[in-house]
């Protein structure tokens, strides 16, 4: 692994420009190596606020960063707009498609999307937010949504445009109905001349018996009061046992339940990329149950040294027992700790194992309220909201000058008003078929 | 038509939320009238500054207003969302996919878009910038093409990928190709790894023997120069003949050319929109050769005192004897004065013919140029770009507050950066037959 001068350089291929991803290539740019960013997009989403476009508030470049211009000063770096498709680890090779690329270490940080449970007939009928094409239809759906009933004569049919159900209750699932509940009860308020928005229903739905669970009960609470203060209607403890043409019928206890909706939005579970599997059919590697590759104490694959899992791809339970969750700060502290070990190599030393610092939790309840979670101070309201944008425009303006966003921000503070609100896009297939299903029902 | 209490209030139809339609509206927000406007879409676009969102500057809601807050406090203002198929002028009804309304008064204004004279198959390689979806998929070709030139190894095939052409030297054209300039010569210098982004050839295509031709001499000349400084090369008294896979091939007088080429845009020309040819076949309306509706002096249709016609579907030639152009300005005045026109019908009053005051023209060329055409006034430059900047904020910000838009102009200018560069959406149908066009080539 020296890096002699009759030798070409060390070749890093980092697969993937999320936060694992882009860390790991920021923090090597200063280093004696060649770098290649491998990703589908051309661009980093800030995936945290991506709720915001999915409910009208911000624009999807307001929170994306194109990986070329964050990375246009680091000159060992080429960025390559492209998807891998597979491994070679014996070749030491990535295949793209039409396209090989040799490495000499190999960084994974490719991710998660949205899960159904093995219901991925649900998909069309109930999007996730993974994507910025995942946010503008769900845009699409709330805002039509609301046009829809406008229109509509029969008041169970109205009833049923103007119902939002959410399912899941993580952080993503709080934002989204929080975020709907605010456009309902007062962004749209004036704005229809024949139905009422605050007539409308904002569910959301979680099947174990808090919301936010990864955090502690006591802000769960407080977030369950902050939801219901909004006016969302928060059901925990109540499973999903069937979403078909405009019925999602759930189940708590032994109740069984039937909720008439246009939109469902689905916010309940990840799944890893599925480049993980690939990697176990080339190597030793195993997945655990979320489909995320299990790595050694410093991220690299059993029996490969060169290659390593960072992010949500990677399932990193040498910590406590239990996989760190999925969250940007276990994925930037990832690809640090990595570019880090990759240096130290040059120098022939190692790095004791990779350990996370948890520096603490946060989600937001609508414009007002959010929720902090520090091992040391836990605390809500709107002091937790302004430490929430805080937070959020500091790591916006890390990689771009995000200065718009902060304004668009406070301007929406004080007027309400949601500028991001467009129907665009033509009708998608998945849109089609849930309105057949719809008209079948 | 009084407004006596015992009679339902006056029932005006707007058709239309661009300019020509919602000037109408809020002409006629104090009015003793009902309104109902009808749009396809739920919002109103700036278009003139969609080429900004093309070439990756600002993001569609940073040009959009929703319809429904704009005419939040027209209390007298319905906003539907809809499409009229069809005019029963008769009956005095519009009618829509599933549904019918009465009007007492009718206005058509539902514009234009753009038109390949006859040639539609180019739609698909060349095209135009009329909807948020067209410059989404302008920008998406534009950004591909120089993805695709930093991977392609074949010298031909990378030179056309960073050639690219633009059919039409009006403002449209002229905006669009010094932003194509700006982003090659300087945003995206710094990128690239393999390509020189500036060797990219920007290549203008003007039909007549100067570009701007509405403009005066001088500013054209003027703007031409402004071009070429740029990195522009413009070539006027050149046809397009034909537009096929990656070949544009162009006639000069007798000179021949074929410029080989992945990314076309048409900037060349537009056709009213249907329901101009709807009007001619249930009333006596007339279309001109563009496919707009003559209209009487005071913007109504021949025999029908009760629609008119505002805007780009309007052929408006009392004034002068040729039609006024399809601006901006000639809209907003023509919704306006229809506006006043009802309001005086109610107090038994006419009002003497609609009379267009030209203001003068305006077009930008690239980040510190633009042309300033006005009656006492002409000028060239880094004024005329400042006066561009503030003329469009002015109207952009009437609407909605679009603080963010100035500075994120300002932040643009300084840092040279272009934020919005996301490539998004599926491959469309269009790209996929332009691409197997391009391989059979």
């Amino acid at each position: 692994m020296d890096n002699l001068n009759n030798q070409p350089p060390h070749h890093v291929v980092i697969v993937g420009g999320g936060f694992g991803g882009l860390y790991a290539a920021k923090a090597l740019a200063d280093a004696p190596v060649n770098i290649t960013l491998i990703d589908k997009r051309n661009f980093h989403l800030f995936q945290p606020l991506l709720y915001q476009v999915a409910t009208g508030t911000l624009s999807p470049a307001d929170i994306s960063s194109p990986l070329r211009s964050v990375l246009s000063k680091s000159k060992n770096t080429q960025v390559l707009m492209g998807e891998v498709q597979d491994i070679d680890p014996q070749a030491q090779k990535v295949i793209l498609k039409g396209e090989t690329i040799p490495y000499d270490t190999l960084i994974l940080a490719t991710g998660a999307k949205h899960s159904y449970f093995g219901k991925d007939q649900w998909e069309d009928v109930a999007p996730g937010l993974k994507t910025v094409e995942d946010a503008l239809e769900m845009r699409r759906r709330i805002f039509v949504a609301f046009e829809a009933a406008e229109k509509e004569t029969d008041p169970a049919k109205r009833r049923a445009l103007l119902t939002f159900v959410i399912v899941g209750g993580g952080p993503t699932g709080v934002e989204l109905a929080g975020a709907i509940a605010e456009l309902a009860f007062h962004t749209l308020k004036e704005d229809f001349r024949k139905i009422d928005t605050s007539e409308a229903q904002v569910i959301l739905l979680e099947g174990l018996e808090r919301i936010l669970p990864p955090y502690s009960p006591e802000l769960s609470a407080q977030a369950e009061v902050s939801l219901q203060r909004l006016g969302v209607t928060v059901k925990t403890k109540t499973l999903v046992t069937n979403i078909e043409g405009d019925i999602v019928t759930t189940k708590s206890g032994d109740r069984v339940e039937q909720i008439a909706t246009n939109t469902v939005l689905w916010a309940a579970g990840v799944k890893a990329s599925p480049l993980g599997k690939v990697l176990t059919e080339r190597t030793d590697a195993e997945l655990d149950r979320a489909g995320r590759v299990v790595v050694e104490p410093n991220l690299s694959v059993k029996g490969y040294a060169n290659i390593f899992v960072i992010g949500d791809l990677a399932s990193f339970s040498h910590q406590n027992g239990k996989p760190l969750p999925a969250v940007a700060p276990v994925a930037m502290q990832q690809g640090q700790y990595v570019a880090k070990l990759i240096q130290q190599q040059f120098a022939q030393k190692t790095l004791p194992a990779f350990n996370y610092i948890d520096l603490g939790s946060l989600a937001v309840i609508g414009q007002n309220a959010a929720v902090v979670d520090f091992k040391f101070l836990k605390f809500g309201g709107f002091f937790a909201w302004l430490f929430w944008l805080f937070v959020h425009i500091y790591y916006l303006i890390e990689f771009d000058n995000k200065l718009v966003v902060m304004i668009q921000w406070f301007w929406n503070y004080f007027t309400r008003k949601r500028g991001a609100r467009l129907i665009t896009g033509e009708e998608s297939k998945a849109e089609i078929i849930s309105r057949q299903l719809l008209h079948k029902a």
